[in-house]
């Protein structure tokens, strides 16, 4: 039994991260925040209180820790006696702050691959270049690692591999939707950090066609879909971390993710990409300041945080599966909606913070209470997903399932039990 | 007879300036080029010996200026002897310059309203806030100075009187239009300073309009002008210097100016401006560096300087002039065309900087000359424009007008000898 927990970071993900360790701290037991910046991992512990989340008294701490010193991490992780970790701070800080689990033995959740500053374009599979590379130090130390564990890459990643696994004698395409139907009323925002937003689309854009990975550019493939709830949006093929991991650990010859961008975003990303406002190289002002330019514009756009309050609508992300079933044609579409405005009520987020923090919350109950704790590194897709998804129905996170029979609740262990025994996950 | 020019500044309209300065220095003497950083007057005497535009052997020389300092500008003028100073730097060195001629008795020259960097939107008139205030202290000293001197302001003002003096009985309006129909092939670029370029736009857009001021917004107005030469454009309604003083020296209750924009540039302009990408204000990056974002916008945009090699096209300004004569309505459009790749032929640089630049030197031979010696400060609509325009017709830019006897070279001693005698121009 796995206890205290250590966030790390104190973005809007972080943020709803504490709230929901808050809501579970019986289980998971004292909650620190650790953050380059103390008052805002403050801001976060004052705004649990506000909201009522915390579930029983208990340890409620802000730290300040710069997570790239992997000394100074393995004495807070010491310090606060944390056996789960999860960082949710920059994804420039994973190698470092993985290694620090490594050190101390704590259990290591993420929501996103590393990055390097440095480099925008690299080579798929994007988990080989950094993660991957340190799995055998996991398994030889017994150090459970969960990559990638916020919505998607995460809970995509899950529905995914239940739908392969109860629904298809053969998976042709997984296909992961993301669209934000909600409107924040800025005349422009990114809903997570803009250096790591626009780093996504200016990149190549890798897809999974026919078993082998293809550059593509952004916005070059776009194609509108009708989603449930939201209804009809464009989303265009984009580069996204799950491709990275799926592609190697399910049999499926093509897997790409599509996000959902209205006229207005397009627009304005071009502009700013085409002028090189979007760059990381440093350019020498006429007076002689040396600046990186997306910097600079991340500082004008608002705050993705100060956004929560007055966003309206609705987010649905998930993943059309097509393949066969008994020699028929098969479709599954596997999929959550969630509310902008119920996630602030709750804690005070918006709902792209929202559904990325409740899933690594839910991971580490799920290794707290045993049942994912592997004591290895693993993709989201190589442990059960049956537990995952039952558990966030009733977190905040519900899972609905489209096909054939109707649009419904996914109830992970009734469907498991109305498909073919030989085809249910191997340990469920 | 005054001789012996010193050209501060070494940007794009320098460049003309000072090559238009070598292709006269039998009359102007010694040429002089001052600028912050010396290897760009350097770049620009080697340029000039290129295309050979050096007229007869003479003093052609780069120096370093702070022209903030005005001590040091002083005693520049002095040391070089120069009697005429042509002041085509920033609009932030108007103010000081100025204070050197006063100083030193040389004559002031410039091409644009002095700006206060700190400030975008000013009380009109703008030459009442800064250039005005020291006319008195320029009659006492005997300096002549004559304000805005390039294309526009400039030889507008001067087609403004000339159309006033000679066509009309009374003149209801007068609309300048500035259209630019060239391309310089690049996703976008300023012609100009992209920091005076901005400015000019984010701040109100005064017009004069029976007789007071309104304040309007950027692209708040539009129309479609169907201009000589170019064709039809869209030209919005712009907030200019001209406006500044014609509408005290002449009695003309409307007079309006309107800069042609496309689409695209307007698309770029307002998604920067609307992000904050335009400000003059400094920001704070997440790295803690202060930075002000309009730098950063001008350090990636393209240096103006080096739009000139591939531009190809044509601009087209001119006044166009509607009241009455002889009880009934009258319209008259006196107007210059000029090619962008016959300008790089000739001086190197694309139209917009040769259009701005040719005036100033042509308002020097006058100075030199003695016609324009005024000895005291004056916008260009106080002086005679006739001998201005039938000079600048030998330079390079062709004034041509167009009415109900059609479209012709503008010959302005047979127009004025055709036109009443008492409506002539009172020094002609």
């Amino acid at each position: 039994m796995k206890r205290n927990v250590l966030v790390i970071g104190a973005g809007g993900v972080a943020h709803v991260v504490a709230h929901k360790c808050a809501q579970n701290n019986k289980l998971l037991g004292d909650i620190n925040i650790a953050s380059r910046t103390v008052g805002k991992c403050e801001a976060i512990i004052d705004s649990i209180k506000e909201k009522g989340n915390l579930q029983s008294p208990g340890v409620l701490r802000a730290h300040q820790l710069d997570a790239m010193d992997i000394e100074a991490t393995k004495a807070l992780i010491r310090a606060t006696k944390s056996q789960i970790v999860i960082n949710v701070g920059s994804p420039f800080l994973n190698m470092s702050v993985l290694e620090a689990c490594i050190g101390t033995g704590a259990a290591y959740l993420d929501t996103a691959i590393h990055e390097d500053p440095s480099k925008v374009c690299e080579t798929p599979p994007w988990y080989a270049n950094y993660e991957w590379k340190r799995s055998q130090a996991c398994k030889e130390a017994g150090v459970t690692a969960v990559l990638g564990v916020g919505f998607d890459p995460g809970v995509v990643n899950a529905y995914a591999r239940f739908a392969y696994d109860n629904y298809f004698d053969q998976v042709d395409s997984i296909d992961i939707i993301d669209i934000n139907a909600g409107s924040h009323g800025r005349y422009f925002a990114t809903n997570f950090d803009p250096e790591i937003n626009f780093r996504e689309f200016t990149s190549t854009v890798w897809s999974w066609e026919n078993s082998q990975w293809k550059a593509n550019k952004m916005f070059e493939h776009g194609k509108e879909w009708d989603m449930p709830v939201t209804g009809k949006s464009m989303a265009y093929l984009t580069g996204h971390d799950e491709l990275h991991s799926l592609s190697r650990f399910l049999d499926v010859p093509n897997i790409r993710f599509w996000m959902g961008f209205g006229e207005h975003y397009i627009n304005v990303f071009n502009v700013l990409k085409n002028l090189g406002l979007l760059s990381e190289k440093p350019v020498l002002t006429a007076r002689g300041q040396e600046i990186v330019p997306l910097e600079v514009v991340k500082a004008v756009l608002p705050d993705p945080a100060s956004l929560a309050a007055g966003y309206t609508g609705k987010t649905c992300i998930g993943d059309l599966l097509k393949g066969t079933k008994d020699g028929q044609p098969k479709e599954v579409m596997i999929y959550n909606t969630c509310d902008h405005e119920e996630c602030y009520a709750e804690v005070g987020s918006q709902a792209i913070s929202y559904t990325a923090g409740v899933p690594a919350v839910a991971a580490a109950i799920l290794i707290a209470k045993g049942t994912w704790d592997s004591k290895c590194m693993v993709n989201v897709e190589e442990q059960d997903p049956a537990p995952f998804i039952a558990l966030m129905n009733n977190m905040g996170l519900v899972t609905r399932i489209k096909d054939e029979h109707g649009d419904r609740l996914l109830e992970p262990m009734r469907e498991m039990a109305s498909s073919e025994p030989e085809k249910r996950f191997a340990t469920a």
